[in-house]
């Protein structure tokens, strides 16, 4: 089964680009299930019902997300009616929405798709080790779902690292996001979970985080703000992780980052491409 | 001019990977200026003379340091007599050592080093962007330097790019170290400087941050320490950057992540292997 | 009902002067209960064996914890034999020893002691709110117990003023430690909760934090460890909380500031006095 | 010569509470110099041209300000003129306004009065101890300035304490604010420096911060916020510190934390009240 985790869209020039890979990116990859990270699609902040809707329209299969998921003050209430929109497991009980899904992919295989916040530098959540042990073990690998992919939000290198080990073997993919660099650490972990610290944004990377530079910079050297921060609209690299995985154990075989467009150097799943 | 800049070597694995790939790596892309960065040569936690010797030895020409810079007590005293190894930039006034040097490369340029700590979840020091300005502007390209590296030591990737854009144009490569994730965004700036968020590690990937998987697992699920960190002893990836300088204008004309050995994906200079 | 609260004992002085005063305090106040914070006991970092029963024997009936709970290796061994050692409830699930626990004062009140850590600038911990009305809830005043007293140990005020608020009228008393400093905000609040944002340490206060102040102004200032942090010897100030409750309501009635010895302004519950 | 510190005012309640009560403290303490921090008089978040004028005007001789500075947009530009508002000092070269200011006193002496942020789990600004001590050296006790004082506006009291006792003997009062709760450890340091760690805030302290409780206990309890943070408007206690000092070595004689109105327990320097 050949699955696609595309991070974080950042604005309207990720969106741009999203739409137009997904449908794209189905065909040439022949892809069963995709997921995006959505958490900054309205102008960086948040998602609205209907940038959700276009992702969808655009053959994602879940979108996911994160610090910022309820930044569009709306997402409170519409998420209730998608399904599809998954949102942190560890926010407090209470909160709209849930934190994970089973989903059908093209090949009739059951996805387990978890979102789920770090803590290090981040929101203060209860223990996202704990919130995904609850859900791997309420629809383990190989029994409730065919396969699981987690969207693992958080800083830092080391919760992330960690996060991948401990659940090396019970999952299919685990793949960072929000920190909007694509690392280079993709590969399989040695218990068969594809891996990779931190898918990358979709937008434009002449940027920071995807938003134009000078208001940053501004923060950065006078603590003072001076304006909102604004998504740069340069053209977007469209960035994330290709993951094949074996239908018979739900486990990773080959896993590739993506990168496509914008000024990033490409990287593209060239064994999906004969 | 053809440049490499090295990731933090992580430990007895990384040290033995980066002491045999200086000399294989300066004969095989016919370098004129090696950096490495060495904050956790020793177990993870500083550096010692003798390592800083080794790494001297094996053909760097500096190495730079970060928030681990003085985690061997030695190093406050023999920093003093070694001007090949560079510590932050904006220590507190009276810290021993020096934060930039400059130094004859191979091919008779100027070769300003730097290195700055970030503050953003990081140890609270004085303004980076100041402290990195105040040496810029005391030696500024084409004029005290024919060439300036800047190795920014920083958690987060926002302050990382922010201040990549900030300076861009103004140094030769801006490369990022401390995460110890290698991060797929290298490329030439829009005013022609060499940017990557992180340089990744010098160090065994199947690990967290270097160092064995089992206590850091613990201790986010725990909150209790149980033993010390140990470095991870499996093979270890050599990762850092490789930039063609113009030797005019001191601006980047060629720029390439560097990734050999280990768990990751490789990764060369193709362009100057002819 | 009288209770006294007394604040996270610090090193050799606060430990001599918190073992005179409990006996002393318990005759001139006649005490029906006590309860001292003992994270900081030992040499500053945790609490030994002995150091705990050398305040139990002194008059405590409950010794609770904090952050450093932990820092004597042996504490999660001998935890388990004593039922009157209470840790952070937040923990996670595993951890050595209770959060809570139900204990009999002299007046035969059934008094319920909870400790927990705040998350802000703290440990990464489960939601102290939830974790608290988690033990209240299963033992409430007026039913379950017929005192309660919850030791909320964290950094910021606005936690604790937000968690004092939220449980009042459900707890007799809310005290917070971490500090150091004794805050002069001690009272009941609108529903009859005793509260106090920080009751202090007992230690010598011309020191930081219990500590002798040259190491710590050299690590703010240099950034670079020079020798360990050694408790302050100087005069310990006993501080803490005085508070008189209800016996019918388990709410509080008459609430003061205690601070004697050492360098602080005294305070005593004069309406004790007669 | 008497000198009176109020700490950080808080919103509509504590405005009208601290300018009712300057000029009436000024005369019930025949007092020569008043100082008081409004970073919150603005609803909580800066402070206005006008509410500044009306500080001045009952009779504050100076105004201090703290991390929420330039809340209020406008304080960027009106602060160029008012010379009696002071922000803090180590705010970045080329910020607006100045961060320390010479002024004459009732009893002709010059108060130097100084105001810095502190950098544990604050905004990352350059050392405040660096900042100050030139400030000191620039201006010192009984040479420049007859009475120095120094608002540190921090959020731990090891950050506060350390600070004090670096200064002691070279500054008259060193005074903390921005917890907004006052602490009860007001004495002198060994050196002759009047020191409080924190002198809490004019407002209703039945309050979060002086902020109504429900937003501030729903954001802790759900991470999501549901509406703004309004001042809570209930009788206000104006807080502060009240010290004495020595005309011929501006070092303090006599300190006494003084609270009146509201639901704290009242202090005053009855020392003054003959
Ligand atoms: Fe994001
Ligand atoms: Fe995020
Ligand atoms: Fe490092
Ligand atoms: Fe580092
Ligand atoms: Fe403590
Ligand atoms: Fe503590
Ligand atoms: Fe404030
Ligand atoms: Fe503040």
């Amino acid at each position: 089964m050949r699955l696609l985790f595309l991070g974080d869209v950042v604005g309207r020039s990720g969106r741009k680009a999203a739409i137009a890979a997904i449908p794209e990116l189905r065909r040439r990859y022949d892809l069963d299930f995709v997921v995006i990270n959505g958490e900054n699609a309205a102008g960086g902040f948040g998602i609205s019902e209907s940038i959700l809707t276009e992702l969808l329209d655009a053959g994602a299969d879940v979108v996911t997300l994160g610090n910022h998921a309820f930044d569009q003050k709306e997402t409170l209430v519409y998420i209730e009616r998608h399904d599809r929109l998954i949102r942190p497991v560890n926010f407090p009980k209470g909160t709209p929405g849930r934190g994970a899904g089973l989903f059908k992919a093209r090949n009739d295989a059951d996805v387990l798709v978890v979102n789920v916040l770090g803590r290090v530098f981040m929101a203060d959540m209860d223990c996202p080790f704990n919130a995904v042990d609850a859900e791997v073990e309420a629809c383990p690998l190989g029994q409730g779902a065919d396969v699981i992919l987690i969207d693992f939000h958080a800083e830092t290198t080391s919760e992330k690292q960690a996060f991948g080990h401990y659940f090396d073997g019970r999952a299919s993919v685990i793949v960072g996001t929000h920190t909007h660099a694509p690392t280079a650490d993709e590969r399989i972990l040695p218990s068969g979970t594809a891996y990779m610290s931190d898918a990358g944004m979709c937008g434009d990377y002449e940027s920071v985080l995807g938003m134009q530079v000078e208001e940053p910079i501004n923060r950065f050297r006078t603590r003072i703000p001076r304006q909102r921060f604004e998504p740069s609209d340069g053209p977007a690299t469209v960035s994330g992780l290709a993951v094949e995985i074996d239908d018979r154990t739900g486990l990773a075989t080959r896993v590739k980052a993506v990168r496509l467009g914008g000024v990033l150097q490409s990287s593209e799943p060239e064994f999906w491409l004969s």
